[in-house]
């Protein structure tokens, strides 16, 4: 790209950018001009954002400063807009793979998924001692089916558990809502069915939380705030919970959230900071914090959230879990609050590749046409790999973005690939990928656009009631004009078109998850949020590409650093190559459990009872 | 809807709006507040637009006045945004068609296409004693094969023709540029042809006239402007010109329009006020206006448009010619100005249906994947009716819409449908289709987003060269919100599921093509254009959800105004009823032609040989 002073970029065609290692492409660090700010600060800081003129004028100083003139709004490129990040596989779809047939029911796709985990090779099964392993939904389900111990039981360690890590020593605000009666009494029924020897599925009685963004009864969906609820009242069960319950599964509660999802901390003014198993001092991640820190913290064996730019890899990255985000529209987003239309998707967090994978394919698959109210196109189902392993496998890695995080991340990350490489043969091609801050600029104005659309309604009567730095980030959200949307869309477009060529020599795009690992709670962001946008750079650089692309992307952990806090790495897949992605993702947990460690909190539900 | 002063519609869901002729649906008649402006008054109009603070203030009050705000950018909706309008045929795809396979070539498309024409049956046969009418595709193959006239003798006829057009007593401004010596070039070719017995479709040496937003070799595309083609120079034919060329055709130039298809008259400060065969001191309407034109003074059969809100239907409609505007994304956009990316289609203009339709097999049917720059998804391709008659046809009619038309096109319409139900038994069922008023407005602000957003690199350099009325149009276009533009999507699923539904109870909906017919240039706006949005929106009434929505949809000359300007009857059809549509079409031409009319300037290029 050619820079010119004030003027716009004009980008060069798609087919002239090299995107081989040696390319002349200019990596652009995220150079936020923005600083820390919470407390009196951030409301000072609305105030101005509020004013009539004096606001607009902010807002287009802070644009310019963070480049979004030069970059996008002022920007020249020749690409079609690109609105929906929809992948026609062509002749690309993948061997050796059993794809679901979306005429199954939840518990047949279960059962299918179970038939296709991958299983540990001999070799690494040896290596395996994991020192450390959080229970598995098979572990569940193999102690429930023994008789040793059932649903209830389980439950009632839960409640006892939920309760213990809310009490103001803790404090670790798991949970915005959860109701024991509804747990105990789902959890009885699932007991009957073991004891009747007739249980639905491997998720029977497995319990899992949700995201507060997504509808589950009895609660109502708060998204996070005190007031959404009451103006938009949740009247079912979301389609992926109401999938998990045809599996059996018991439905734990809403957890913590960022705000709106609108910030990656995972600091809630209305339910308090969600807290950090491994280090309860520090953030959770966000946003989808509080279904991330409950896997970690052993209260499920997995958790939904939702993934719109990053919020299901990040949280999961930070607390040691494994975090899936699928392929755009997989997962049906009927019941879930919608924040935005063009780069969200329920994903999952698992302590286990494997438990992900499973319930995965319990939520996934397209609705029948005429319960649709949205107008989607036909969906691929998720692909489920076989017990084959893969060979040949080949991973695309940019070296400057690779490298464009804290020292112990790059170490560990490189640590993890290089063994990953040298255990199976795998190569790893290096290859350039251009304008990836441009993307991360384009996708904020995109997914701020849409949220700031879908709240609008709300702008006059509840904004007053938003924590500050959510206030905020609806202001800057909605200052967009349609032109900056639109151009958006074209960037959009153009990495599509570099991603799927990256992806035509490359099964995989390997990165970090995050920039920085979990950082510390400051007090002074507790009542009112915290405006950190050099952190929230660092925590999303490289997640862009898995919404705005819509391809699926897990993040594995893979060490920590040296305070014990978890680091993740990333595959990004395309999306006619999931089995492929996790199979890889399995590749990589294998090799890492020996070093898991055990958080500081953490409950054991199953009391080593096999 | 319930509107409240100063606020926001709130829309109800869907499934709670009556689509029956009884609804309490309110029909709201566009109530434009602009004066009709030409001359210096356009001049300081578009002053005060680009006035840095007065300007935005002037953009806001007029946003308000034509309740933008109230309808749009305040309204509260449920729906998800759509952004393409691609449709989902399900189990609904016509039977009793042929389906043109993607891999014929295109004159093996043609060849079907003449296979599958419609056939006047006996007794309609008998009634037609067309007074007048155009030369068609078959008529001039018919004598290139007699060996009677060549393509040359044409060409020379056609070059005639358009000089004497051009003479300042007629003036009629039909082409912004045509090369004598190509087209000569292009008709000894297919003069050769003939004469070896090898001719190569149907097409071959029938004249063809592009709008001049259609890369066309080897004339520049100026889209309308002095300036565009020296931005961006025409370096290959459109796609669909190439297909054109495989079939024989001969592209004699570039048709005048209104420049960048920023307005309906088409009346161009650059090239001339194109003129309306039927009265040359009447508009063309536009924004095809001089393909419109050129087919109805018999220069050509056919000639080719771009209609993104109903530039090909209204000028058809004007000038007494078939306009056909294809479901969304079934003609290839490659080397078509990107003015717009979601409600653009190229268009045909013919004389009758059948020369329509030959051209449409020949130009239809995506690009191969590997060729493709832009992402699209797979595009059915068109269905074209065999020669069975299509019994038990239900048209879904709108009164109060129908009806908000000038008396003497609501008379005209009206018979026309009536002689059309009498006469085959067809029924007529009385449907509401709500907020069609909405509908407009969120088609003005996508298209105007979209198109400012193309032009946006030429804002500093060339817009000081554009005519008066088009600078205020981009000045205008160019005020949206990125909130407005989505909600725009949101009001563009409504609108989708409310004709998802009609066409559920019927085959097509019928309606005038135009509020109005062709009214007078006036001096004053030869050299600034004019500013009338009174007109501008009587002429685009019936055309927005051809576009919006991207169906297909077809106008049909029917009669006269006093003046003797042509009338048209609008067809809708749904993108899985194209054969229907089409077919519908051809039966009401087969009606109205017995008073089909000679224009006053008009060439007879076959000079009655057969």
């Amino acid at each position: 790209m050619g820079l010119f002073p004030g003027k716009g970029v004009v980008y060069k065609p798609v087919r002239d950018v090299d995107l081989g290692p040696q390319s002349a492409e200019f990596y652009l660090q995220a150079n936020v001009k923005a600083p820390r700010m919470a407390g009196v600060l951030v409301k000072i800081f609305n105030w101005f954002l509020e004013l009539p003129i004096l606001g607009s004028l902010l807002l287009y100083v802070l644009k310019g400063n963070n480049l979004i003139h030069k970059l996008i709004t002022l920007a020249e490129l020749e690409e079609s807009p690109l609105y929906l990040p929809l992948h026609h596989s062509g002749d690309l779809e993948e061997k050796q793979v059993k794809c679901l047939d979306s005429a199954l029911s939840p518990p047949e796709k279960v059962e299918l998924a179970i038939d296709c985990l991958p299983v540990y090779s001999e070799e690494i099964y040896d290596e395996i001692k994991p020192s450390f392993r959080r229970w598995t939904i098979m572990d569940y389900c193999r102690a429930y089916r023994s008789g040793d111990i059932t649903p209830r039981m389980v439950a009632e360690r839960f409640l006892a558990a939920v309760s213990e890590s809310s009490e103001p020593t803790l404090n670790m605000s798991f949970f915005i809502d959860y109701n024991a009666q509804d747990i105990l009494r789902q959890a009885n029924e699932s007991t009957l069915r073991y004891q009747r020897g007739e249980p639905i599925s491997a998720l029977d009685g497995v319990l899992i939380a949700t995201k507060d963004e997504i509808d589950c009864l009895p609660y109502p969906t708060t998204g996070g705030t005190k007031w959404l609820h009451k103006q938009r009242p949740c009247t079912d069960d979301a389609c992926c919970v109401k999938r998990l319950r045809l599996c059996g599964s018991i439905l734990v509660g809403k957890t913590n959230m960022h705000e709106l999802g609108s910030g990656t901390s995972g600091i809630n003014p209305h339910y308090g900071a969600a807290r950090n198993p491994y280090n309860s001092t520090n953030i959770a991640g966000g946003s989808s914090s509080g279904s991330a820190a409950v896997v970690s913290a052993g209260l499920c064996p997995v958790a939904l959230g939702v993934d719109g730019g990053g919020s299901v890899r990040m949280p999961a990255a930070l607390c040691g879990v494994i975090g899936l985000k699928p392929s755009f529209g997989r997962v049906p987003h009927a019941g879930v609050l919608p924040l935005n239309w063009t780069v969200g998707m329920v994903g999952i967090l698992a302590g286990t590749i494997e438990d992900a994978l499973i319930v995965y394919a319990a939520i996934s698959g397209e609705i029948p046409s005429h319960q649709r109210s949205e107008i989607m196109p036909k969906m691929h189902l998720p692909l489920l790999s076989s017990t084959k392993s893969i060979s040949d496998i080949k991973l695309a890695k940019y070296d400057k973005w690779f490298n464009d995080c804290s020292d112990e991340i790059k170490t560990c990350c490189s640590e993890a690939l290089n063994k990953l490489r040298d255990h199976y043969g795998w190569k790893i091609i290096d290859v350039t990928i251009p304008e990836i801050e441009v993307m991360r600029l384009a996708h904020y104005l995109t997914i701020g656009s849409e949220c700031s659309t879908s709240l609008d309604a709300f702008r006059e009567k509840n904004f007053a009631e938003l924590g500050w730095d959510t206030r905020v980030a609806l202001n800057i959200y909605g200052a967009f004009s349609s032109k900056e949307y639109i151009k958006a869309q074209k960037i959009r477009n153009r990495q599509f078109q570099f991603h799927n060529k990256i992806f035509a020599q490359a099964d995989v795009i390997v990165s970090p998850t995050t920039g920085v690992t979990a950082y510390p709670i400051q007090d002074d962001a507790l009542k009112t949020g915290e405006l950190d946008y050099v952190n929230g750079a660092a925590l999303v650089r490289y997640s862009v590409a898995g919404n705005f692309l819509g391809l699926p992307a897990v993040t594995v952990p893979v060490g920590y650093d040296k305070m014990g806090l978890p680091i993740g790495l990333q595959f990004i897949g395309s999306p006619w190559s999931e089995a492929t992605l996790t199979h890889l993702a399995f590749a990589m947990q294998a090799i890492s459990e020996s070093e898991y460690r055990k958080p500081e909190v953490f409950y054991d539900l199953l009391r080593k009872i096999n």
